[in-house]
C-alpha cells in the first residue's frame, strides 16, 4: 500500500482535524506514551558506571503521522493506515515528519564514548564540566570477556572472536584500574584536596592548582555526563551507525539500551526503521547487475561467479554472497 | 548576583536530584505549564486569514535551570537563584541550556511570509504540499494603515508613518484582490476543476494539468500552512531579527504573537531575553570610546560633538545619540 | 580492495606529507581542477531564464583523500588506491571527507525552485531581495512538451507521458504567460514606475508604494536569484533526492546540471556516487528475504510469488520484480 | 555611511558584473590572498607540540561584498565603499554574506581543548582515529608560568594572577609528566608492541589488545589532529568566545594564533569584527537606563549610584562601572 492509496483526493479545509479539537476540552493535551511515562527518571544501566535516563520526550507516532498528513494532505486515521503511512515515509526518506519527535535523555558515559558521540552534531547537549566541578573516581573496565584482540581483517576493531589469553586481559585489566587510579589521587593532590568527598585541603599551606588545569591528568576512561536532546530523525540516524558492528563495542551498549527505548517511544516507526534502515542493505548498480545475472542465468551457467566479472571490489562480492547465502558451486 | 554566588563548591554526586525520584511516583511525569496546556491546539489569529497554533511543547524555565546545573554544578533550588542563574546564562550567551527546551506550532501565513521564514535554518518543518493538494482560496490584502511607502532612509522597508493617499491605497487593494482572483480562477481552470470545494472536472473531455505546474500561477500573497519546530534558544534568536523595526511589517505580526506565547511558556527566561537581548544595545568599541569621553569630559567641554571625532558613521552615531537621548548641545 | 589493504599500519609521524611541504615553495599552491577553472563564472543555462554559474570551489578528490587519511592513518597515493579509498568512503557513508569540498554557485531559479531548494537546510544562501531591489520581468513558461496531466499512480507528480492536447498545453501557457504579464504590469504601476528599466514615476504627484508590498502581487513562475554555497557531501544528498523522478522536472533540470559540474570537479568521488548513492537500491530486510528465496528455492518451485508472502507491499513488490527484471512465470 | 548610500536604487541586470566577466579569461580565476599564499602549509606553532595549518580558504573581503550585494542589489566598488558595507553587515549582524568564505585547517591539540573545540558544530571534522593508528607519545605540558589556583570569583577558570608556588607548580609538572609517560608505556605494552617507533611486538606469543580499548588508557593532556573546515562567520563566532578571558587558556592560544590568520586574510572583515564583535560591549535595557541617568543627571546628583537603584546585579554595576570607568565619587 502506497501514499496514493491512503491519502484521498480531498479538498483540503482549515478546519481542525477532530481529534485536535477534542484537545481544546481535556486537562491533559500533549501526545503522550504510556511505556514511556513509566521509565521517566529511571536510570537503564549500561556498563560498570553508565546510566541512560529519559528526561522527557515530546510527540509519538501520531505526531508523525500528523506531521506527513500537513504536506501530503488529509486521510482516514485507521492504524493499519499509520502504520503504512509510516513505513512509506521511512521507506522514501523522506525524513522531515521525524524530526517531528524529540526525545531528552541523562547519560553517563565514559570520556572515550562521549568523543564519539558529540560527532552527531545535530542534537543539542549540556555535559558535565570538570572546569566548574570535581569528577567522580569512576571509571570504565571492560569485562574480561570484551578485552580482544585487533581485527585481523578491520583496522578499526576489536575480533570479539579474538579474545585475549587470561593473563594477558588481566595484566589489561591490571594496567587500566593502576593508571587510573593513580592519576585520579594525584588528580586530587593537585587540587590539595583529601579525598574525593571532602574539601578538607591536602596541605593547609598551599593552594591547590585550578580544575581546568588538574583534570588534564586523568584517563579517557573516566565517565562523564551529559543531558542530550535530539530529534527522532536524527537519533535514528545516530542508531543506525552506532548500533552497527563496526562501532566500538563501548558505544554499542547504549546504542542497544536506546533502541529499546525507541521501541516503546514510537513502535510503528520503529518497526519501520528496522526493516527499512537497521536490517536493510543498499545494493550498489554493480551489484544489482551481479544479482541480476545470478537470477536470470544461474541455470546454465558453467562458470564460478568472479568479483572481477561485476567489476566488484572482492570484498563488495564476498559480501554480497554472505547477504543473500549465495553458493558459488551452487549456481552452475 | 553571579553563577559564583549561586553555585555552592559541592562534590557532586550521581544520586538523582529530589525533584526528579519523584518523577517516578506520579502519573504526570514530564514537566508542564498551565498557561500553555490552556491555548494547545487553538488558533490566535494573525492577519486576514493566518494563525498560530501550538499544537506541543517540550520543558519550561526549570528544564533550563536543571540542564544549566549538568554543566555547572548543582545548587540550591529557590525561584530566586534559578532567576538569577537565567538571567546569567543569557547575559553570558551560555545558549545550550535554552536549546534543551522545545516548541511545536502549526503556523498558517503567507508564501511571501513563508519565505522569510524559512530562512532559519536551525528548525523542523512540514509545509503543506501544493504538489499534493490544492490550494485554498484564501490570500492576504494588508489592511488600509498598512499600505505605505517606501522609506525614504531605509532601502528595505515601507516606512509607516508613509501612508498612501486613499485613492493610491485603494488601488493597490484593487490590484493585489483582482489579479489574485483571476490567478486562482485560472489556477483551477488549469487543473479542469469547476471550483473550489469540487473535485468535479470542468471539462469531463479534457484532462487538467498536474498540480505542481498549476500552481506556480499563484502569487505570493496566497496562504500556506506549515508545522514548525524549534528550539527555544533559536527561537528566541528568530524572534530577536523577525520582532525588529526592519523586519516586514507582516513577518512581525507573527513574531509578536509568538512574544506572547514563549511569555506565556517561560516567563523567567522571556523576562532575561527582554533585557538582554530583544531591548539591549551592542556597542561597538568605538561607540564605547565615545560615551567614555562623554561621561568624562562632558562637564568642561566647548565644542559640539561629531561623528568624525570618535571615526563613527553618521548613522551609528547618531543611534547613540538617540539611544541615551543625548542632547549635543547640552554637552557643551 | 578495501581500507584494509590501502592503508598500511604505519606508524604515524607529525612531518608533512612530501606533497604537501612542496606546497610552500610553488605560487599557486590551493588544489585547483582545470574543468571547473575553465567554467568559472560562465553561465550555464536551465529553462528560458535560468541559469548555473560556478563562482568558487574548495578542494578536489585528492582533499577528499587527504582528509580521510587524516582520520585512517596514511598510505601510499596512487590514483588506483585514490578510487579505491574513495569507493569505500562512499559504501560506507564515510560521509565527513566529502565535506571537506566546497561549492560556491550563483544560480537564478524560478521562486517556486528556489521554494524547494532552500529546503535543504546545511548550506549558505544569499538571496536578490525584493524588499531592496526591483525584480526583473521575467518568469517561467514550460516547453509544450512537459505540460502533462497529474500523474495517476504518484500524487505529487506530473505523468510525462501525459502530454495534454495541444490545445490544452496552449490553454496552460496563455494563462501563465497573461497572468504573469498582468501581475508585474500592476507591480509596476503600485510602484509608481513607468516602466521596468526607468526610475520615472508614473504619476509625479503620486507616490508608489513600498516594494516589499508591491511584490507581493507577483507570481510564483517569477525568477529570483541566489548565492549558494554547500559541501560535497550535502550536495551529494541535494542531487541524490533532486534528480529523482520523483522531484518536480523543474529542479530536476538544475541537478542535472549540476550532476555534470560534479562530474568534472571530483571525478572519482562522481562516480564513486553513481554506483553507490545514485543508482543505488536500498532493500528492506522482507525484500532481502524474498531476493534469498528466489535465488535458493527458484528451480524447484511452481508457485507464483506473491507480495503477501513476504509481507511486503503490493507496491514494494513489483518495484523489485521490475529492479531486477524478475518474471513471475519464468521463476517456477 | 550606511548601505542606502553605498547602494543605488538601480534596475538590476542579468548582466555579469565587470570584474566577473574578466575570470573568463586569466588563468587563476578565484580570489586569493596573497598573504594566506604565502602561509599555506606552513606550521604556526601553539604550545610545547601543538600548530595550526592553512590547508585551503575560499574566497576573502571581496566574496563578503559580493554576495552581500546579490541580496542587496548593486552598487560602485570602491574600496572605502567596500569597507563601509562589511561594516554594515557586521554591525547589523546580516551574518549570511560572511558565510560565504570559508577555512580549512589542520590543527594539532590536545585532547582535552579538542573536547571544547568539537562543541562548535557548524564545521566540519575529521580527526585523527586512535582506533586505526597508534598515538605518538605527545602530551601538554604547561609552562610554568600558565600553573595558577582557581580563580576565586570565577568558578570556571585559573587566577592568572594566582600562580602556584614554584614547589607546588614543580609537583603538578612532575605529576603530569610522570603519569602521562607511564600510562603510555602501558598503553604500548597493552598493544605488545617493543618501542613507539617499532612495530616489532614485545612478546611474540602473545597478541596486544585492539588499540580501540588500549587508547583509553591515555590522559586528557595527548595530542590529537584533526582537519576542520568552518566558514568565516562560524569562525568569527567561534574566536569571540573562544578567544575571551574566561575561555581556558590552552584553547585561548589558539585562537590567538587563529585571531591573526583572520586579519591576513580578510582584512576589512577582521577590522568589522574587532570593532563591532570582538571588543563590543553588549548592555541591557536596563545598564541604558541607567548610562541615560548619568548622562541626564550628574551634574546635580548627590548621592552615590546603588545597583538596587537600576535593579541591576551589583556584577553587572560593577562591570558598566569598569567598562566606562565611571567613578561613582566623582559623579555626584
Amino acid at each position: 500500500m502506497s501514499i496514493n492509496n491512503i491519502i484521498p483526493d480531498s479538498i483540503p479545509t482549515n478546519k481542525k482535524p477532530a481529534e485536535e479539537n477534542s484537545s481544546n476540552v481535556a486537562p491533559n493535551l500533549r501526545p503522550s506514551v504510556a511505556n514511556m511515562d513509566a521509565i521517566l527518571g529511571q536510570e537503564i544501566a549500561v556498563h560498570d558506571h553508565g546510566f541512560i535516563r529519559v528526561i522527557d520526550y515530546m510527540g509519538n507516532d501520531d505526531a508523525v503521522v500528523q506531521a506527513a498528513r500537513v504536506s501530503y494532505g488529509k486521510g482516514t486515521k485507521k492504524v493499519n493506515e499509520d502504520r503504512a503511512l509510516i513505513e512509506y515515509l521511512m521507506r522514501h526518506r523522506h525524513t522531515t515528519p521525524f524530526e517531528m519527535c524529540e526525545l531528552k535523555l541523562h547519560i553517563k558515559m565514559p570520556i572515550f564514548v562521549a568523543r564519539q558521540w558529540v560527532r552527531h552534531r545535530t542534537a543539542s547537549i549540556n555535559e558535565y564540566s570538570a572546569r566548574y566541578s570535581i569528577l567522580d573516581k569512576e571509571f570504565y573496565l571492560p569485562n574480561l570477556e570484551y578485552i580482544s584482540a585487533q581485527s585481523s581483517n578491520n583496522k578499526q576493531c576489536r575480533d570479539v572472536n579474538m579474545q585475549l589469553s587470561n593473563d594477558e586481559a588481566e595484566k589489561v585489566l591490571h594496567f587500566l584500574k593502576n593508571d587510573a587510579e593513580t592519576c585520579y589521587d594525584h588528580y586530587l593532590n593537585m587540587l590539595n584536596l583529601h579525598g574525593e568527598q571532602s574539601q578538607t585541603p591536602l596541605n593547609p599551606e598551599h593552594q591547590g592548582v585550578a580544575r581546568e588545569l588538574a583534570r588534564i591528568n586523568l584517563n579517557l576512561n573516566y565517565y562523564t555526563q551529559i543531558y542530550w536532546k535530539i530529534d527522532l530523525h536524527n537519533l535514528l540516524h545516530f542508531l543506525k551507525l552506532r548500533s552497527d558492528k563496526h562501532a566500538q563495542f563501548e558505544i554499542r551498549a547504549y546504542a542497544e539500551a536506546l533502541l529499546k527505548i525507541v521501541s516503546n517511544w514510537v513502535p510503528l516507526t520503529y518497526s519501520a526503521f528496522e526493516n527499512y534502515m537497521l536490517n536493510s542493505v543498499n545494493l550498489s548498480s554493480k551489484a544489482i547487475k551481479m544479482l541480476k545475472y545470478i537470477l536470470q542465468n544461474n541455470k546454465n551457467e558453467a562458470k564460478l561467479l568472479k568479483a572481477a566479472d561485476f567489476n566488484l571490489s572482492q570484498r563488495e562480492f564476498n559480501e554480497i554472497m554472505d547477504i543473500f547465502e549465495i553458493d558459488n558451486a551452487q549456481i552452475i
